[in-house]
């Protein structure tokens, strides 16, 4: 990355459109500045072009491009962005789905992208933050997965995670990246429409409650899984921006810290913040199917080198459910 | 693999010419079987093609292939083998000086051969057993690493061949083939000329003086590795051929067993089996930049799955010197 000084930074945001890319969009476009530095330039992309944010100061520019797709990496960087988040990806479901469309965009996008960076010269070697995922491990699991523990994924979303991790560390070591690797567990609670991931039960307990609607429950009450808020999420990226080579050391890749609770925990801090009433609203529901895939994830993380290199999550799930209601639904429950 | 009954094996070796891909196939034309079944037709290649050994029943072809190119792939799995070795691979100082040779053979390579075998159709669904390496790991180590050690590969050839673990691993699980990857520890006594491998001097230090020749030493005698025979490598590969899916279960890619002694166990070995006036062929003589990299390896591993499993490597270091002596030196030592 390099000094910011007269001039600001270059940030990069490859996968803008999603989530977690309109929300971290959002807070650099309210803070102005990453690490510190201020933000000269935004460039927002994804597979359709993102909405374009307005900033107060510097300039924000959006655009259509699909890292899969050749000569399109190379065009992504080609103004050497100080500092590129990669978050483009297609979701577990869709990558087990759809074989060729989930190694094409997981990991031939990012081994693209990893290549126009090294061909790109001038000694350009940007800081790059990688979005990975707790689906790199596969059950069994010991009770708290630490942070040596190996990578068996049991999806190909898990699969291309995991050669993607791999890939950018080799690259870092190489010199031709400052890569930083982020293992997110799952995010909750996710906004908007209920969708037909098999994980969509754990934000969706809590989000159609609160918005006044019935959640359909398909799994027991002492399932135990790790989350981490929206919120969270975005910091950790702007934490990981500005961690240096030598905070890293060789281990680029990082478990992500988060709060692990079992669904009975969640809807209890449900019913503490929202009232009985609202809780009321879940059904319970078995659906074995969704009941055998969950019990094949991760309940539990030992996060050790997260937690030393400043990485924060929630600490309670009563917290993810208050931040759900200040980000999402202006403080409002729905009576 | 299909039943062998009244039609025998068709066995593939990709990157026969090797040193293990010469051992192989001589075992297999000596036992013309492999766990039981006949063996009908083996078919070797490599980027040269490798030499048409004469089998007493059956048939035997060779044929030049470089697997990273298009279409050869598909062209060396075109009468679907029954059993695919697939040694194929630069090795691990090649791959760190030509990056884009490593990526191109050791892991598009791999990839292509999957993606052929995959889109083969009829159901084609072949054993494929991979050799993947220690190098997967990367020091800092435990004392002695658990089978559930995380991936963190310090060369692009660990990390090529973690990459090519975890397609393996993800075309298994979802049918396509029949996979198996075995993390060879360091293979010694190495036979052939001494080579300019930072880990030559594992084996030069056993062959050069039993052949009567001057070997150096660039390491402190209390250096620890681990080390198994050509022949137990090739007694790995045998034994994997002849696992089942149920065996292994999701977690197909396996840390081999082998001998952990220090340097100067080897030394001791040697003096025990050939005596005092051949071991004081070994010369040390300390260089600071070898003694650096393997300081980076792993010294030893608890490979229990692979125990559990069946594989097994000698037990002393005095066996590998003997099984040397034995097939490289038809018993005979330079007095």
């Amino acid at each position: 990355m390099k000094e910011t000084g007269v001039n600001g930074m270059h940030v990069l945001i490859l996968g803008a459109a999603g989530m977690i890319g309109r929300k971290l969009t959002e807070r650099l476009v309210r803070d102005g500045a990453l690490n510190g530095g201020a933000i000269e330039r935004l460039t927002l992309t994804d597979v359709g072009a993102p909405a374009r944010p307005t900033m107060s100061a510097g300039q924000a520019e959006t655009a259509a491009s699909d890292l899969s797709a050749p000569g399109e990496a190379e065009k992504a960087i080609a103004a050497k962005p100080d500092v590129i988040f990669h978050l483009a990806a297609i979701v577990s479901g869709e990558a087990e789905l759809d074989f060729d469309k989930g190694y094409r965009i997981n990991l031939d996008g990012t081994r693209f992208l990893l290549e126009a960076v090294r061909k790109a010269g001038d000694g350009y070697r940007p800081k790059l933050i990688f979005t990975s995922s707790a689906a790199v491990f596969g059950a069994p699991f010991p009770p708290a997965i630490p942070d040596d523990f190996h990578l068996t994924p049991l999806t190909s979303y898990g699969t291309q995670k995991a050669m993607g991790e791999l890939l950018l560390a080799d690259y870092t070591r190489r010199g031709f990246v400052d890569g930083v690797g982020l293992r997110f567990p799952t995010i909750c609670v996710r906004p908007g429409a209920p969708n037909k991931a098999a994980s969509g039960f754990f934000s969706g307990i809590i989000r159609e409650p609160l918005a006044g609607h019935e959640a359909v429950l398909p799994v027991a009450d002492n399932v135990r899984h790790t989350h981490a808020s929206p919120r969270a999420a975005v910091g950790f990226l702007i934490h990981a921006a500005g961690l240096t080579r030598e905070q890293l050391g060789p281990r680029i890749n990082i478990t992500m810290p988060g709060v692990s609770v079992t669904v009975g925990e969640q809807i209890a801090s449900l019913k503490r913040i929202a009232g009985e009433k609202v809780a009321a609203r879940i059904r319970r529901e078995p659906d074995a199917l969704v009941a055998r895939i969950v019990s094949g994830w991760p309940e539990r993380f030992d996060a050790r080198r997260a937690a030393e290199l400043g990485f924060r999550a929630e600490t309670s799930f009563d917290e993810i459910v208050r931040i759900h209601i200040e980000d999402e639904l202006q403080g409002k429950i729905a009576a």
